[in-house]
């Protein structure tokens, strides 16, 4: 195929294709469902994405811990899988789930792991808690 | 500082200290700011997120193309920044915008890159437009 075709069927067809990474690796952005809330950006290999679809329940790639991450095994805050998407070029997915156990994502006991935003002031940026 | 209270001070602290990776990018999920959808995901480098938070409007850095890249200059989909948020451990953005132009991100012309969602059936995966 040429890489037109090649571009077209990616992006237009039925085929789930997802591009990992030179480390294994794609990029997962997780939002609560009900909401649509981003809670969390996190990696999947190829075998946390077979075990998330295989078995309804988020499972990542720990980059820093170098394992397989059931989300939850330890928090409790097991992520069920209400949808997977994929983006145009099928190097992100897009996570919607029903968070389990005190509802939250992130280790530091927030529902959200974005719970700061930038301030500038004269040029000077900071970080303000929203939540 | 040991390693616990660096963590202490990337996670609590108001010091906005984004991590880069090791090709100098950070990841970016934007949405809209008025209903919260995940519209695309990208990457920032230094120069992209200094333009993007001088300027207001959202540049990313095209790894296709390694160049800085704002968003709409072809298309007329300017992103005005609503909001940049940055998650715990600061490897991850968070931009919720405005949309310009015909209210679209995606260069296959719908408005999210995330129009595809995964079906299985028999443990064959395809994919589902759902838009």
């Amino acid at each position: 195929m040429s890489a037109h075709s090649d571009e077209q069927a990616l992006e237009e067809g039925s085929s789930f294709a997802p591009k990992f990474d030179a480390n294994g690796l794609i990029v997962c952005v997780t939002v609560e469902a009900a909401t649509r809330e981003v809670l969390m950006v996190a990696y999947m290999n190829q075998l946390a994405l077979d075990k998330t679809i295989e078995t309804g329940v988020a499972h990542y790639w720990s980059r820093s811990r170098q394992s397989l991450w059931r989300k939850g095994d330890t928090s409790g805050q097991v992520q069920k899988v209400v949808s997977l998407s994929v983006d145009c070029d099928q190097d992100a997915l897009l996570l919607a789930v029903e968070p389990g156990g005190d509802g939250k994502a992130c280790h530091t006991g927030r529902k959200s792991c974005f719970y700061r935003t930038l301030e500038t002031e004269d040029g000077a940026r900071r970080l303000v808690f929203r939540s």
